[in-house]
């Protein structure tokens, strides 16, 4: 990534020289810009000046520059790109990353656009499985080998086949039905003494996955794994296409960003200067839903409001108990949220999680509690305020230990991201638990509080 | 990954056999299974039969484990293994593989380790890289060509030289002074007309990184171009040694968890699993310093308590004022600290984004403090109690905007890592000064408030 300036700059000399009529030099200058750092000038460029600067760019180029563009900005191209254009653009570009944008265009345009294209008939079969599944992220372009060739006839096969690099990493070796035989990789076909017949190089035991297979689950498989590409293959073990690694790269990035944005209550799709209208319309609502519950909590005081009446005192440490037992909750909930889409924990270890966490809340109960309840007795000078305090503050620390771990496993359990406001969720128990124990107890022992 | 289920029936498969003395079937059964899964199932492994494991292995297989295992228990296994032994397993690993378990041996120990090894040209140059650094990540094991070898000759070459898989994709062409001139890759070479010297075929124009580069920085420019491996080079140009993308994928993964955890003051290090002792130690110290904040919030309502004693129902609102500006900070500093990770915002970016969360501080605060206030008034009876609610919610809604950019973005100027703390102190302060503005208020007009 060429650093910000660099690419401030060079969308100015753009900018000038478009305006200057000087297509020759444009196209020199634009030519020797790797595609994706064309998409970051792109996004930068004036509006009115996109066309101009697409006009620079061959077919090939734009299929390039399409394929590193943010979603946005790639509906933007698109939707004003003549369909005959587009069909030839689509050819050019990796089977996914074509399907993905027929996808996006209503299905009679898209089959219109499908019937100009040359790769209609790798691209189509892939418009059947949805995006953020395995089939959505595979790509047909494979190199298919029989498994009776030598290792030199396979070379001079690949010579003639010339495959895009990024497809010619494994070669699948097939039966005569289409079923997923064996793999082998460029190194080992090199390596191989010439005579080779491609049986004996061949690996059996293939790391494959289903069309329907989520694309998180892929992508980690892949790390697992550590490999290059992932074959997709339905029941019948046919071979449907392959999943390369940086694309599976990008999906690992995606996910983490949107555990992240669901954890604090963002839109997943935002970043830092999406469009005012967008970012309203992805916080509100979280916020909305949060501010009903904290309504529940206010009424917990407001229950109370008798003993905050006569011991004014009281209301100092409400929102320390509240506040110090939600921090250790989002402690929880974070590590149960992370280590579930890392694969490392399963809905099946809850009770294994549980007896940890209330150890860790026991600890941190006490340790705190202790410290809070000494501080408001010493400082207040009332032995019954500091126990009801640091006994509240306790007690809390296990509300907020059970919330973490349960709120984003039965998520998960039911169906919804883990993430989905698990850390949220758990500071509105914590608040909502913490009035209630605290101002409960000194409500109790409000004779010994005055 | 195979599922948990199947990892633990293997796991009980595999004791038994050890237990039953049946060393050959173990052996079977073990070399059929990926270093991967082998990793996963040594991790449950009962302690005692850890080393009985290993002897099932050759050294090759110990080093394929090895690299497939978590670093803590890398560490025990190392730590119990005979240097000379160690030196065979660390032989057949990637060099940056063994780099990495050589820094962690105490100096003497590792000069001891190396001096045995086949391997200690290769790994020796490595050690004097930081561990998450650029240099700390490559490996030697790079294939050089000349460029006046022909495509036919390189193949021949790279036939008798047999690099790993991962080594081999980008072959690298120096000058005859070591200097990086040109990178052809492996299809590139099979496709080309056998004649062809490499110098026709080699590109000139190479993404490459400093040895002193950050891993996630490397890791990101990887993933901007789509490359398979980054070749390292030095001020000079000389080749040092190349990352691998799969090394790279890690980093990314690593990286964002890590941002995860900073952000909820959760120790880097730390998985659902660890043991309660490091839990304590990475959970405790962040939770102290938000205990000694809350006193200085529990502070400043202890200075108006005064006014809670004349009005108690002050106090039902005040912790909706401090929460809800609290989850909308977090919502900014979470797409702050995450735009940074990937490269979207720089901190000359500030003027910017302070503008944009200005906005929408101003839009989330007349929103929800003009329900607040309404609210507050229709329940009990009083404007001028909705009116003081309203407004503070508004003024906080400012200063948690305010809080969410600078927080981070502070961070990172002074070169701390912007994640660290960066929710949970913008909480803080939206707690601290939520009481501040509300209760300020309400002492102000407080004779209209009885």
């Amino acid at each position: 990534m060429t650093s910000e300036q660099d690419v401030a700059t060079l969308t100015r000399r753009v900018e000038e020289l478009l305006e200057g009529n000087t297509v020759k030099e444009a196209v020199e200058l634009v030519s020797g810009i790797h595609p994706a750092d064309q998409a970051d000038l792109f996004v930068r460029l004036d509006p009115d000046m996109r066309q101009a600067f697409l006009a620079l760019l061959s077919s090939e180029g734009q299929a390039h520059l399409l394929e590193h563009l943010d979603e946005d900005t790639r509906w933007d191209v698109i939707e004003k790109m003549p369909r005959a254009a587009l069909a030839r653009v689509l050819d050019r570009m990796d089977n996914d990353e074509a399907a993905d944008v027929l996808r996006d265009l209503p299905p009679s345009e898209a089959a219109r656009v499908l019937a100009n294209m040359n790769t209609a008939f790798e691209v189509a079969p892939l418009l059947e499985h949805a995006e953020e599944s395995a089939g959505g992220l595979m790509t047909r372009g494979y190199v298919a080998l029989h498994k009776a060739m030598t290792a030199a006839e396979a070379v001079i096969y690949l010579r003639v086949r010339k495959p895009f690099a990024e497809e010619a990493y494994y070669l699948y070796v097939l039966d005569p039905a289409n079923r997923l035989e064996g793999v082998v990789n460029l190194r080992e076909l090199i390596v191989a003494d010439p005579d080779t017949p491609i049986e004996q190089i061949m690996a059996r035991e293939i790391i494959s996955v289903a069309p329907g297979m989520d694309q998180e689950e892929s992508a980690r498989l892949l790390q697992h794994y550590r490999l290059r590409a992932l074959p997709v293959v339905d029941e019948s073990r046919n071979l449907l296409g392959i999943i390369t690694a940086d694309d599976l790269m990008e999906v690992l990035t995606e996910e983490a960003t949107e555990d992240m944005y669901r954890m604090a209550g963002v839109g997943v799709k935002e970043w830092a200067f999406s469009p005012l209208r967008d970012s309203v319309a992805r916080r509100i609502p979280w916020l909305s839903f949060n501010m009903v519950w904290a309504f529940a909590a206010a009424a917990v005081i407001n229950l109370f409001e008798g003993t905050i009446d006569k011991i004014a005192t009281v209301a100092i440490f409400m929102p320390m108990i509240a506040g110090q037992a939600g921090n250790a909750g989002i402690q929880t909930a974070t590590i149960v949220v992370r280590s579930m889409a890392l694969g490392e924990v399963e809905v099946g270890d809850v009770g294994k999680l549980l007896a940890k966490e209330w150890a860790m809340g026991a600890i941190k109960g006490v340790l705190f509690g202790l410290a809070l309840g000494l501080i408001a007795w010493t400082w207040k000078g009332n032995a019954v305020l500091g126990i009801v305090a640091g006994l509240a503050l306790f007690l809390n620390m296990l509300v907020a230990a059970t919330g973490g771990v349960l709120v984003p496993m039965t998520l998960r359990r039911i169906g919804f991201d883990p993430a989905t406001i698990a850390g949220v969720f758990d500071t509105m128990l914590t608040d909502f638990m913490g009035f209630l124990i605290y101002l409960g107890l000194a409500t109790l022992l409000v004779s010994q509080l005055t």
